[in-house]
């Protein structure tokens, strides 16, 4: 027998657990208040979905099920999908599409989704990711109007500032705008993802390092240039203004409702909000994913470098199964990565009950174990956790550990009081 | 694209999750006064754990994940298992072994784990039972005494008391006296397990029904009768009398222990419980498992035909993994089964916080809306759960569905106020 979990997993233990608990709790508590009511898929979807070109790269890294009984026929199978029936979900939004179009009669339109569970990817194992991982998603499906952003960014926004994070930022793009500021620079259609990638790179290459790269994907040094000058039209602002500055700048080329629409999520949030974070406009914000169709935005905070989590609008997705396009937007949360930064800051959970070990002296008769159980019942009554266990030889180590899971008070039983 | 789930599972509705939600909770909260510490395992384990005969008949229901990149090779590969090298766990207690031998060192001793996730068997599917489903497990590990009997038993028994069950009972026996009254009556040490199942069906197939199929199994009608007779000693009653008289009839055969571990069992439970739920002394409780070594249990509830959860001692299970010998004993409760015994019943989820559906006239401008979410935190504020929908053009049936999910009041925002 193995001892230790298959390659890229992980156990989880107590302590990281009690985290994790609280965690998901307030996120559901959140979430709930919002109006979003939680559902749940397998952890298993029929390979046909799994590899329909919904997961783009991630279709790459599924764990597949093999056939079982009288439909696995090991001598006729010439590729490895002919052993194949199924596989591990490598996301939740091509579940919840799918659950939708299932459901469609029985839901509630709009659907406001919650999803929490895990998902698994075949990556190479490398430090602090796991090939299986837990996903914190909300989805409004059905609802075409800045009603949907609105909800989904002071939701989201709202969780992390109650997790204790207290400059959270969410900046916000548009896919339209971003396609329209690359066709006004002369970029041909073709190259926009390529364009895209690039640009996503500015924080990290700085401006000289995508102005290369954009030349050498073939775009003229004119075109770098007006392009790469287009997002300095909104220096010094990220709001409205530098929305209205760069709506002028492209002119007809924009469908007009494209601002006006970010305009009215920047007034309703800023106006209606009742935490402290902030709203961003942010040009340069890309989304890697080529199914987004309109706003998309990414939330931060300073206690990590990189994104907790992002979404945006994916209005043509739900149709691939449903057969008639549904507007939808999501916002996605980065769980494993907002445990571990609450975990290495030394995060101390608000409000845990008060933790009471009862040790019991070895061999005590029932009578007094009756005594140790009875006021183990007492304690719970008042709300308290109650342990009961055996006194440990080394009962100042065995102290020392229930501290550190802990347990704030003792009581003894003994078999005789002490006189 | 393929809509509805894979063959034997199932997507769960927001009106079942919410059912799902609070029986969670309610069981996470009672076990964790207990000093329950809950932990997760992936849900994927190495194939050589999976079929490492601690399974059972379980071991061929298993969903086996095929091998990756170069490690598959289909041309080499001649049989299922030369494909596969990881499935998907097909209950709780084979990963709790493996994560305790992994960890041992980092756990407090005895171990009080709570482990509530799904786990998979190919079964064939069939009414109201899924390929997959959730297990709740507590088990204590490390702790030889019936400290562990006494608070699985009575943890058990409150979570369900909790969840409105009035008549909660548990019956117990010890795998231990079910051998010596086989061994009084004359049974062969290697017809236990096959005298036992039989014993079983006692409930279902009557005396006369078991007398044959004991007959069957080459008993002499003698011995049939010896056997039979001796669950009549007790009688009358299914307390400690019973126990009593049982070990006296069994007399030196039966080590004295075991009698006078039950009966301790029964006095400190019953003299420490404070919940309303009945311990019974049930000398033909069999359990399937050929792995425990103690005492066993079931509880059942009279809303259900059969028991709703289980579990006994099984001190030499981790001992496969860790090469020592770990005395444990686990109470596993039958979470689908009670999930849908509540909702069949029509239970009402106690306490639920005020839901209310602010509906927003069409086309509202930006500032109309930001009153709107502005209340909808205000309200979330006071604790409540607040909705922002557009108005639907049938607002009647809008508001009937609302109400179906649980919401009582509504406001309306319009651009204009009605005069």
């Amino acid at each position: 027998m193995i001892k230790t979990p298959v390659n890229g997993m992980r156990d989880i233990l107590p302590a990281e657990m009690r985290l994790r608990s609280y965690v998901l709790s307030l996120i559901r508590d959140t979430y709930r208040a919002f109006g979003f009511t939680e559902m749940e898929t397998p952890a298993v979807e029929s390979i046909e979905n799994l590899t329909g070109k919904q997961g783009g790269e991630n279709e790459k890294l599924i764990f597949k099920i093999m056939k079982r009984g009288e439909k696995l026929n090991l001598a006729a199978a010439k590729t490895e999908n002919d052993l194949a029936d199924s596989g591990l979900r490598y996301d939740l939004t091509m579940p919840l599409s799918r659950y939708f179009a299932n459901h469609e009669a029985e839901l509630i339109k709009p659907f406001k989704a919650l999803q929490i569970g895990p998902v698994w990817r075949a990556e190479r194992p490398q430090k602090g990711r796991f090939r299986q991982f837990y996903q914190c998603d909300i989805d409004i499906l059905g609802e075409s109007t800045n009603l949907a952003e609105i909800e989904l960014i002071s939701a989201t926004a709202t969780v992390l500032t109650r997790l204790g994070f207290q400059a959270v930022e969410i900046r916000i793009n548009d896919r339209r705008l971003l396609k329209t500021m690359a066709a006004y620079s002369g970029v041909a259609e073709d190259l926009y993802d390529e364009v895209f990638i690039a640009l996503d790179k500015l924080d990290k290459i700085g401006e000289a390092g995508v102005s290369k790269e954009l030349m050498e994907l073939g775009m003229s040094e004119e075109n770098v240039r007006k392009y790469l000058d287009l997002f300095k039209v909104t220096a010094g602002s990220a709001g409205e203004d530098a929305l209205s500055a760069i709506g002028e700048k492209l002119g007809d080329l924009l469908d007009p409702k494209v601002i006006r629409n970010l305009s009215e999520i920047f007034t309703v949030v800023n106006a209606s909000k009742d935490q402290n974070f902030t709203l961003k406009f942010d040009p340069t914000l890309v989304r890697g994913m080529g199914y987004y169709t309109g706003p998309i935005f990414e939330i931060s905070v300073p206690e990590f470098q990189s994104s907790v989590g992002g979404g945006g609008r994916y209005d043509e997705m739900v149709g691939k199964f449903i057969g008639k396009n549904t507007p939808a937007c999501g916002f996605s949360i980065g769980f494993e990565r907002i445990v571990s930064i609450l975990s290495d800051d030394g995060f101390v959970i608000p409000g845990e009950e008060e933790k009471i070990a009862i040790l019991l002296e070895k061999g005590l008769s029932a009578e007094k174990k009756t005594e140790a159980f009875q006021l183990a019942s007492a304690l719970r009554k008042e709300g308290k956790t109650a342990l009961v266990v055996q006194m440990a030889k080394n009962k100042r180590f065995q102290k020392e550990q229930l501290e550190a899971a802990g347990y704030t008070a003792f009581r003894e039983v003994y078999e005789r009081p002490f006189v």
